[in-house]
C-alpha cells in the first residue's frame, strides 16, 4: 500500500479500541452526535443497517409476528410496575419533566425498552384464547443513559428491533423465547457471517423483570465479548403487574404468559470487530451496501469503459449491488478507499484485461487478487460472492474455535481471558462467587450453553468442590 | 347488511369526526397511547404505513437520496440558533432535564424536526463543492406537544421521513425543492390515490426557518384541508447560523443552499378521509395489507377447500397479498369485518361457484358483488387490483374538482367552506387580511398553486381593490 493514500487507522494489535474508532469514524460508518453520548448513522452504516433489517424482518415475519409501533414516552409510574424492571431501569433513563411549555403534572420516561407500555396496551387488547399467541415487533429507537458510551457498541440513544409476545401457556411461551433465539443465531451466522456462543444468562445477569434470559454472544477480534442478542422468557411477571388476562378455554381468567427479545445496531460494532482487519472494515457480501466496485483503468483507452458499463448492467440485472467509480481520483486511491470500506469484490478493469478477454478481481476477504479469463461474468460474480460469505463465516469460527479454552482453576479463567479468549469452565452457580470475580478482574459471566458437561468437580472461579449435580458450564469473558 | 354483525361505525354524514375515530379503533388501526396525545399504530395500521415506507423510500432513493439516522436528542441550545426556527417550535416542544439519575447541565430537547442537529453535522462533513448536492433522509420519530390531538392527524408524537440536502447554488436547491414536491405529488396520486392541490404556502404559513415553503394539500369527505407533505427551500438561512461553508470551483468559501421536505404517518388519515365510506376503511390496492381475502362458503364440502387453497397459493405466487379466512366465523361476519378493514377484493367461494366454474368477487370500492367464469385467477385479480386503484383516483379527482369552488366575495368563501368545499379565490397577499379571515371564521390559507391567473380584480377575503399584477389565486378552506 502505498502510505499517502491512507487514512491512518491506528494499529489493531497494539491499540485495538483506537482501531475500532478510527474505523468506524474513518468509514463514515458513523459519527458522534452532539448531546454526550449519542450517534450519527451515517448514509454508509445505516445502509448496512438497512440490510441487516431487511434480513431480520423478513425472519421475524416467517415467525407470525406482525410488525407496529408504541409511543416513545412512558409515564414514569409505569416503569415501577414489575418491582425488578423499575430497579433495572430507573437509573439510566431520560425523564422530560416539561413539555408545550408546561411543567408536566406526571414525569415521562424516554422508552428504555418498552415492556411496560406495551403491556398496557396488550390487558387492553387480549380478552379470549383466541387472541393467542400474540406477536408483534418493532422497530425503533431507545434511550440508556450511559456513562462511557462508543458508537454502535454503547450509546445513549440506538436503534433496534424488539418482539413481545402472549401466550396461554408457561410451555409455549418458553418454546417461543428458544424459537426467537434460534432466529438471532441462524441470522447473525448466515447474514452477518459470525458464529455465536449461546445460552442462558445467569440470575445476575438476566433482564429486569425476565423469569429467563438467553443471549447469543459473539468473540471479538480482541478476545472480547459482545452480547449481540437476547430472547426474554418473562413469565407472568409483567402480565401480573398490568393484568393482562384472558378467558382460557375451561371458562376461567388467567394471566398470559410473555416473551420478549430483541437486537440492536450493537450488531454493526460486533460485524466491525469479528471480520475488520488493518486495512479498514471486511463486510460480509449479504449486508455490503456495495457489493462489487469496479475501478476502470486507463478508462480514456477505447472501449474500456463500454465493457464496464456493459459488466455494470449485467451484474444490477442479477440484483448484485455494484458501483462503477470512475471518479478522476488515482487507482491507488480508489483501492484504498473501497478496501478501508470493506466492500467485498473489487474488479479493476483496463485495456489489458479488454484485450486478453480478462477478469481481474480483488477479495476483501482474503486480500487476495487474481486474473482469469472473463466468462459469464454474473455468475463468475455470485459464486465468489457466495465464496466470500462462507469463507468468513469459516474463518470467524476457526478463531471462535481457537479462542475458547477451557479452564478448571481461577488463574486459568484469567489468563485464558487476558490473552484474549474465552473460558470455557464449571462455575458454582453462586451470584456472590459471578461478583467477586468481576470485581476483582472485570471478567463476567456470558452464557451458560445448553448442552451441560460436568466438566470438573472444582468451581473454576472460586475453587469450591461440586458433586455431579452441582455447578455449571459457562462462557467466562471481558465484555463490551 | 345484518346488523347484528357489524362493529357499529358513527354516520359519516352526521358525525364525521365521530366516523373518523370509529373507524381508526375499531378497524384496529391505532389506539391511544398512555401519555397524552401518543398514539399506538396497531399491526394493520403500521401493515399500511410499511406498504407506503417501501414505495416512498424506493422514490427518494431513485432521486440520489442516501438514509442515515440522526439523533433523537437536540442541545436546547441548537434551537435558538436560527430566529424563526426557535420561535416556531419553543411552544411546542418535549424537554428532557434529567438523565442517568442527574439534573443535566444543559437541557435537552426531543426533535420535533431536525434541521438543526442535522446542520450541526453538515458543517464538519461539507468541505468542498465535491461533496454536493450532499442529500440525507431519515425515517424517524418526532415530538410536537400538541393541545388537541387525534389519531395519525395530530399526535405528540408522529412518524415521519424528513429529508435534508445542501447545494452549491440556490438555483439548484430551488429545483430540488420542486422535484421532491412532485415525488411527493406523484405517491399521493399513483399510490395513496390522492389527488393534491399543489402550491406554494404563505408567509405565514410557512416553515419556521424557510424561505419558501411548498405543500400538497388534499381535500377529505367533509370538505376540510389536509396538509399532506411540504417541501421547503431554506435558502442559507440555515448554513449561515451553523456555518456550513464550501470551497467553491472559484477558490472562495460560500454557505450552502438548502432544502428540507417531509410526509408523515398524517398520510394515513388522509387515506382514511379521502376513500372511507359508512361500511369503514376503502384501502388502494397498492397499500393494502390484504388486497384480497378468500371467503370459503361451505368448506366442508368437498374440493371448496382444495380449490380455494389453489388459488391462494396461485395469487401469492403472482405477489398478491392475498388471506384464506376459513375460521369458524360466520361468511356474514367475515364479509362487515374485510369491508369494514376496507380490502379491496373479496372473493367468496363455495360449491356452486366449484360446480359452475364461477368467480364470485366483491369489489370494496364499488361494494358491487359479481359473478363471471374463473378463468386465469392471476390476470383476473390483478386486472380488477389496478382497475380498484384507478377507479379509486378517478372518484377522487371528481371529488377534488366538484368541491373547488371558485369565489368572488367573503360570503361566497364563506358558504363555500361551510358546504364543505376548498374555496378558490383572489387573495391581496396581505397577512392581515389572512390573519383575520382565520380568526373570524376558521378559515385558513391553504397554498398558491403554480399556474396563477388573475380571475378577479378584488380580494374575495378582504375586500381591496387589486391591479393586474396584484394578489394571487389561492386556494382557502379549513384544515385539520
Amino acid at each position: 500500500m502505498n502510505n499517502e493514500f491512507v487514512k491512518k487507522i491506528a494499529d489493531m494489535k497494539t491499540d485495538f479500541p483506537q482501531w475500532y474508532t478510527d474505523v468506524v469514524l474513518k468509514t463514515e460508518m458513523a459519527d458522534y452526535g452532539p448531546v454526550k453520548g449519542t450517534m450519527v448513522i451515517r448514509p454508509y452504516g445505516y445502509a448496512v443497517w438497512e440490510n441487516m433489517q431487511r434480513e431480520m424482518d423478513a425472519r421475524i415475519k416467517a415467525h407470525g409476528v406482525d410488525n407496529a409501533y408504541f409511543p416513545l414516552f412512558i409515564p414514569y409510574s409505569y416503569l415501577s410496575k414489575e418491582a425488578e424492571h423499575v430497579e433495572g431501569f430507573a437509573p439510566e433513563v431520560a425523564v422530560v419533566t416539561y413539555a408545550g411549555g408546561e411543567e408536566l403534572a406526571e414525569k415521562i420516561v424516554v422508552r428504555p425498552t418498552s415492556e411496560t407500555v406495551i403491556c398496557n396496551m396488550f390487558s387492553k387488547w387480549i380478552q379470549s384464547y383466541r387472541d393467542l399467541p400474540f406477536k408483534v415487533n418493532q422497530w425503533c429507537n431507545v434511550v440508556r443513559w450511559e456513562k462511557t458510551t462508543r458508537p454502535f457498541l454503547r450509546t445513549s440513544e440506538f436503534l433496534w428491533q424488539e418482539g413481545h409476545t402472549l401466550h396461554a401457556t408457561a410451555e409455549d411461551a418458553r418454546e417461543h423465547t428458544l424459537e426467537m433465539l434460534e432466529v438471532y443465531r441462524e441470522f447473525c451466522e448466515n447474514v452477518l457471517a459470525i458464529p455465536m456462543f449461546i445460552g442462558q444468562k445467569t440470575e445476575k445477569e438476566k433482564f429486569a423483570g425476565a423469569e429467563t434470559t438467553y443471549s447469543i454472544e459473539a468473540i471479538m477480534k480482541d478476545g472480547k465479548a459482545l452480547q449481540s442478542g437476547t430472547s426474554h422468557y418473562l413469565g407472568q411477571n409483567f402480565s401480573r403487574a398490568f393484568d393482562i388476562k384472558f378467558l382460557d378455554k375451561d371458562g376461567t381468567h388467567k394471566n398470559c404468559y410473555q416473551t420478549s427479545w430483541g437486537t440492536s445496531t450493537r450488531l454493526i460494532g460486533a460485524l466491525i470487530m469479528t471480520h475488520g482487519d488493518q486495512r479498514g472494515l471486511v463486510l460480509p457480501p449479504k449486508v455490503a451496501p456495495i457489493q462489487v466496485v469496479i475501478i476502470p483503468i486507463a478508462a480514456q483507452k477505447e472501449g474500456v469503459m463500454e465493457a464496464v458499463r456493459d459488466m455494470e448492467s449485467k451484474l444490477k440485472g442479477a440484483g448484485i449491488r455494484v458501483k462503477v467509480d470512475d471518479s478522476d481520483q488515482t487507482p491507488g486511491w480508489k483501492f484504498n478507499e473501497y478496501e478501508m470500506k470493506g466492500v467485498p469484490i473489487r474488479i479493476e478493469f483496463g485495456p489489458k484485461d479488454l484485450q486478453n478477454g480478462n477478469l481481474t478481481v480483488f477479495r476483501r476477504d482474503t486480500n487476495e487478487k487474481t486474473t482469469t479469463p472473463l466468462g459469464d461474468i454474473v455468475s463468475q460474480i455470485s459464486d465468489l460472492l457466495n465464496e466470500i460469505q462462507r469463507n468468513m463465516l469459516e474463518r470467524a469460527k476457526e478463531f471462535k474455535e481457537a479462542h475458547t479454552i477451557t479452564c478448571y482453576t481461577r488463574d486459568e479463567v484469567i489468563k485464558a481471558v487476558n490473552d484474549g479468549n474465552f473460558a470455557r469452565a464449571m462455575w458454582c452457580g453462586d451470584r456472590a462467587c459471578e461478583e467477586r470475580l468481576k470485581d476483582e478482574t472485570a471478567i463476567t459471566t456470558r452464557n451458560m450453553p445448553f448442552k451441560q458437561e460436568h466438566i470438573s468437580d472444582t468451581c473454576a472461579c472460586c475453587g469450591k468442590k461440586l458433586k455431579e449435580d452441582e455447578g455449571k458450564l459457562i462462557y467466562l469473558a471481558k465484555a463490551y
